[in-house]
């Protein structure tokens, strides 16, 4: 029998209630829609506030949307993208990237998710040559998809070295929040005065409903993006919704103790996980995913129970991730499972 | 000071408590992301049960996504698609048809907003010549962006014709259930029986907080759409969130009540303006929307208490929609006040 | 029997034997592929000279490409074209502009193929309107599709107003030689001075046997035109060829010399059609076209000795061309046929 | 001074003469455009008789567009594309097959250009996964971007594995008639008899002006294409040009003698290259390339007299190709000159 938390990942996680709450108290009367409201420029205004700078916001409803559109806007169709081989623009759009933009993705190996810009820097021999896509957006997810985060100097040497090279440096971070609440700095610090020029800014996995922000650090980037979100189909009618989630989600500091709590059960797993030496942790559990090399035979024992996903079919390692409503029952419980099919 | 009341649009309105209470009863535990949950079972069997058919089904987040991801689906770029001079596909998507789909849109003039097969008979003589875009789909909506209803014989003739010429039918139906109500027939009858291929069916308009499907009445047609749902950024990770919407909609008839209330308000709108000389009610009001000539100089006092939309500047031409919130009480105040500045 | 002249397109015509010696004399050796070779600097050059400035000229395959390449370079996706609906560009390109700008095409009616500013002034009202397309580029034909010109002044009247309004101004001149040789003026009086933005400027249909050029009279709209070109498929590897027919072209006033000749033919076959009552000309024969009604019986007897097209099915409304090989004997040859089936 | 013969690419060629001739003689009088004409029919017949199939034909002006509209017409945008790193599709399209088929490119690791059935079948585990993009064409080229040869029995397997898992088999023959002679078989055992779907053939790189074909070995493929040709501006109007081409090639074995040139200099200079110890043959000599690496120093003093490529900028490994023009003298002075300067 299923149980009622899984560690497939957190957007399996309900909503939050302060964000239901939230929800309920914008529902009753007409509003004007698409965005020309009062909840809407509040959250925008909150925005402003964390990334310390004059930012400029545009909802979307999910993730893919935010990093194909930042992307998009950036970019002429005969550029191409430098990310990650292991980032979820490369893998988990389904192509979205490419057929949006028209771009090419160029690809650098990265065993725990990071690039350098030593890795990066042999793109820009194609600069110039019509027969090549032209470096123009270097993007990066913080954290990576394997749970890994950039310390800020990081980001501030991408941030110079595309500065330096003509090129955008774009944050995939759908799940920011968890790198924030980890490496217990303030957004600004991280992402406005690295010098970072669009994020992603997830608001589904930290506990709402629906809704991402495409934040442009840089206002000029921010030129037409309007008419960009309407015809790729990220416009929502009943805007108010997507703010009142992002009103709730900004006030009283719940996206950073969100975060934390997801964080803080991904530390006691990882921890409980040590003493079973048949588990091997494989990535650096910074955020709230844990990867491991685990026995073949017990993975669909465990998932009968606990639904998580195979990451890498042939090592069979595994991703379990914890999210802002993960209690130390429940990782109690799921240790308890693994131990008893080990 | 404005109004709790806009007559401005149904996505002005709030959201059905019933919808909001279902939300609320499907946030207790961990769900599997993606649609692979209850919830969203539940929905696609109440589809198939009011269209009478083993239909396939896909929720996106809205209108524009569904009509854009209809038709692309149905076509190659190198397509055409017929639709009415007037419609939201033409008019208010921001080319995102011609974008995604890459084909080209041939237009009818329509002054009611609805297409005959008598208008749209000559395109066919660009078939076979390879210079000029090829017709694959006819693109109407049911209610017309003009708030007109076409008979079940009306689509009845454009799906044969469809069917004998090598063409599809699609519905665009973010007004749907106005319709259903208005006509006082069945989906079923109204476009299963009828002939039409796929149908973009609406909840945003007619209660819900976000979500629409793309129902494929041909379950054939249906193959592959899920990829081209996930790249057009339209995959809801937490989906039971939009089923438990639609389960809530379609459960006692509330999306008939809904689309009742709406088509009443509009009609007794209309009976209270026939009284008024200076007001020229334009289209006939079958559904939601009451189309009117007014004096220029009531506008603008007006829409500082009723926010709505000027349909044509150069004639003085208004707007004015109902929804399934808007009561007696509300048309009222409004017919009161648009005295008082007559 | 077919004769050896048709009277369909200045495209069923051969090349031009200076323009066939032309290619002769480039075919010794090896050169540089791309365009890196003395060859096409020398064509270039002699575009600035006719242009009478630093133009930026881009050799392209064909007048499909040329058109489709200048409005994708200066738009985005969510950008509108505004032309006549008769164009060549909204009829004959088999949807390119919208698949490839992702565009939407708003067209005007235009019995003579003449747009002017005051038809389309309404369509800035979609301005800042996030629903709606945005008009970047207006896209003229000169001559139109119908063979009519335009008058520089009418030219300068659209510059301003596109100038005025953060409009692009786009020339189709896939017979920009026949205008120019008609209007008895210099091709920077026509287009340079006026404020013209990009040309397609014709090769194929004046005596070459492929390849245009995409003209940017404004350099700064060429930035990087060059990766558009070679990604959409355009860029020719032995360019040599291409530019020693533009080189033959442009030397000695041949251009304008096959462009009078092809004029000179239409003019002689309108003489001799209005001695004939049932032929009733249709458009004022400014360039190298004629089009006429003709009685329905005629049109199949003619048309096995002399391929022309049926412009407008319905009316019986046929389209002559004439081009720079055909001769007075072609004409009278016509003529008497003509005269034969009447 | 440069020297009248490059080793840069068979793309710095002239035409051959027979070429030229077979211009002329269709240069006479009116023909209808768009390949309607017998010179047309008559090239295709030749592919058929080639091909020992009734294979389906369709010209195009480039290598670009042959192999983009081959793998755009089988494909959706939610498709991928299997094909080696080094592939010309991959590295040397300025991103066109991504921008105009949406496809993402799956690419594998291969020193010698070449791809096995081992290598790819990892990529069908995506097969289902909504979130990626669905494996459906695998393109290979013969001969490789490195000039190596796939054996038949090898293009047997992949169509085999191609045809057992849903794919297509595309070949990028931009040299395909080097990849026959050298070979020594005929086109239909190396490709209908093996079960390849789709191949661009090449024209230009063996001694032509321009013009590719498109051959759907497999008709059914074929369907519609001349749609997405002309709406790719790929359609030639005076396609009589490339026809007679075609019809030149294709007669008398001169395709077939040719390449054999090309391919017998550049074993004649491998052999002369292999009694200087400094430079190093990087890659199997099978056709008309040579790979070597070779001293920094003497890269830009030979490059003054004979053009050719850096092809591994870090490795000093460069690219010499020979083409159906070089003779023995050319091969020698090369010789000569690259001894003086090492």
């Amino acid at each position: 029998m299923k149980n009622r938390r899984s560690f497939a990942s957190d957007n399996n996680a309900p909503v939050h209630e302060d964000i239901l709450q939230a929800i309920n108290e914008v529902n009753l009367v007409d509003v004007i829609a698409y965005g020309d409201d009062i909840y809407t420029s509040d959250a925008e205004r909150k925005f402003r506030h964390y990334f310390e700078s004059d930012v400029e916001v545009f909802f979307v409803f999910n993730g893919t949307a935010a990093n194909v559109l930042s992307i998009s806007h950036l970019t002429n169709s005969y550029h191409s993208i430098i990310t990650a081989k292991t980032s979820h623009l490369n893998n988990d759009e389904c192509g979205a990237p490419e057929n949006f933009s028209g771009c090419k993705l160029l690809t650098v190996d990265s065993p725990n998710g990071k690039i350098t810009t030593e890795q990066i820097e042999h793109f820009l021999n194609s600069r110039g040559f019509e027969h090549h896509s032209q470096p123009k957006v270097i993007s990066i997810s913080q954290p990576t998809e394997l749970g890994t985060l950039y310390h800020p100097d990081e980001i501030l040497k991408l941030a110079k070295f595309a500065n330096l090279n003509d090129l955008y440096l774009h944050v995939d971070g759908a799940r920011i929040s968890n790198a924030v609440a980890a490496l217990n700095i303030s957004l600004a610090e991280m992402l406005t005065y690295t010098g970072v020029d669009v994020v992603s800014f997830g608001g589904t996995k930290n506990g709402m409903m629906y809704g991402e922000a495409v934040v442009f650090i840089n206002k000029a980037h921010a030129n037409d993006f309007k008419y960009l979100r309407k015809q790729s189909m990220q416009l929502a009618s009943k805007m108010r919704y997507i703010s009142a989630q992002f009103n709730a989600l900004l006030k009283n500091n719940l996206w950073i103790e969100n975060a934390r709590q997801a964080n803080k059960m991904a530390q006691y797993l990882a921890q409980n996980l040590k003493n079973l030496p048949e588990i091997l942790i494989t990535q650096e559990v910074e955020t709230n995913a844990v990867f491991a090399k685990v026995p073949k035979r017990i993975i669909n024992p465990l998932r009968e129970k606990y639904f998580f996903y195979l990451w890498n079919e042939e090592q069979n390692e595994v991703r379990w991730m914890t999210h802002f409503n993960t209690t130390k029952d429940d990782v109690d419980g799921f240790i308890a499972k693994l131990k008893s099919v080990l």
